[in-house]
């Protein structure tokens, strides 16, 4: 079942362990979600410049209203800058 | 320094340890190239869909001419089916 959409999706670098009990790695190729189950991957393309990555669901998140989705920096910086903070992004769920 | 070329790409999902140390998890966003430093981050994109995935490479090979990236299985099939077997891929190091 694939389920596709578009939000809000932002970055996170502090922490140090993610909800699924892993050690956070900022530059990792993961990501939070709400409700995904834990290794489930998505594809997020950033809509303003077509780049998209494959992340990992580890962690739970993100708690703001109208963002769906929280990459890793390391993950967001292969779409988009930091400096954009929160994009309009499409996600795929692969898995 | 952003490197950006094409060339076919296979996957490979046997091997218990990566060049780099690492237990090899075929299921990982990981590659190997023949001489790219570890943990450098390349996204490649599949010429024939356009779909496209970041991996990080922690090993080596592929030892076949011609093959310059052998991605682990699930990083290959986030952008092709495994019956593909060999894609023509362009890749653009990240970092």
């Amino acid at each position: 079942m694939t389920s596709t959409g578009t939000c809000n999706a932002s970055y996170y670098d502090t922490g140090s362990r993610t909800a699924n009990g892993e050690s956070f790695d900022p530059n990792g190729l993961t990501a939070a979600h709400k409700e995904l189950p834990f290794n489930t991957r998505v594809r997020v393309t950033n809509l303003a410049n077509g780049k998209s990555v494959v992340v990992r669901i580890n962690d739970r998140g993100p708690f703001v209203s109208g963002r769906c989705l929280d990459l890793a920096r390391g993950a967001f910086v292969t779409i988009a800058s930091v400096s954009a903070g929160v994009i309009n992004a499409r996600y795929e769920v692969l898995k």
